[in-house]
């Protein structure tokens, strides 16, 4: 967690334009402490006739759920600039080539997650910046 | 948002049909007020190795996941009407079909959701009634 | 519901691999009273420039999404303990194999759920015991 999961149409993306989205994302979380491996991006590329916006096949559509832990943004003011940044991370693969952009964030437990046999250390706590410095899930 | 995900086996869905069902899809938010391009569906075929329901492979059977905003129904009763309504919907393309059909509604946040690099006007807005109108999102 | 999507890369499980994976999810519910065709596996296959973990394409990884019935479980430890039970349902097609694994449990909503074109019984009531003995949706 986060988890993404970008829809899109075949030909959207080249591999290189995914393993630099892919890497774009995880940043986003590395700044603000997040260990690395925490974010998983997941491409889903759909035919023409399994995509459709609006009633009408989506040819330069993009949609983009995003699944993050509940309760870490309470404030609506966070929470809007939280999803603004967000919307301007995605740009040069979405806005910037005239795609069409809609992305939701999803709320889900944290207390039913687990990495590697692990439940995950407190969201800001000492643990979490040792897996972030050593960018893996380490027992505690 | 909505956002619905149909996954189906192969060789349920021809591609008219998925043209016709997210058409119907479309004419039922737009009934209420949405303007049509909020609807995304998105049709997930899976081999049939790779879909069970019960450890058994599905050969027969649909499931669908719906993604609404959360707090638009409160009140049960109506909740349930709403739920059955959709049920309906997708009459044609299952239960009509001899297709076992799940579907269930997830509610998602709504004030972490973006379209076009924009925050969708509050539901029942003039503004939302003018993206309607217009079939686009439009700067307010 | 539940509702499972394994999310893997391409070559990681063959097609027996996931028939027993599915009934091995089916059976831990249906040790707990639950109707066996509740359970729906869908196993995601993506290819290797589509799935990225920390930014780097993910080889041996296998990310996991539940979908419970919200408000089952309430106490901590009870979810905990859930949450590691599954874990360990997992372990002999992950942890076992040498594959990374992270999951989580998302909790939707239970009176916005239909199967067959009915909603299911109360969890725990007689008629959901009709259908998990009869493992079919039985008009009530």
């Amino acid at each position: 967690m986060p988890l993404w999961q970008i829809y899109h149409p075949s030909n959207t993306y080249t591999p290189e334009d995914k393993q630099n989205f892919a890497r774009d994302i995880t940043a986003y979380y590395a700044r603000v402490g997040l260990p690395e491996f925490y974010a998983v991006a997941l491409f889903r590329e759909l035919p023409a006739d399994s995509f459709y916006v609006g009633g009408k096949p989506a040819t330069a559509s993009v949609r983009i759920t995003i699944d993050h832990l509940a309760r870490q943004l309470d404030d609506p003011e966070m929470r809007k600039r939280m999803t603004r940044s967000l919307d301007i991370l995605m740009a040069p693969y979405t806005h910037d080539r005239g795609l069409y952009l809609e992305f939701n964030i999803n709320e889900v437990a944290s207390d039913t997650w687990m990495i590697a046999g692990l439940f995950p250390p407190p969201i800001g706590s000492d643990i979490e910046q040792v897996w972030a410095e050593e960018n893996k899930p380490l027992p505690y």
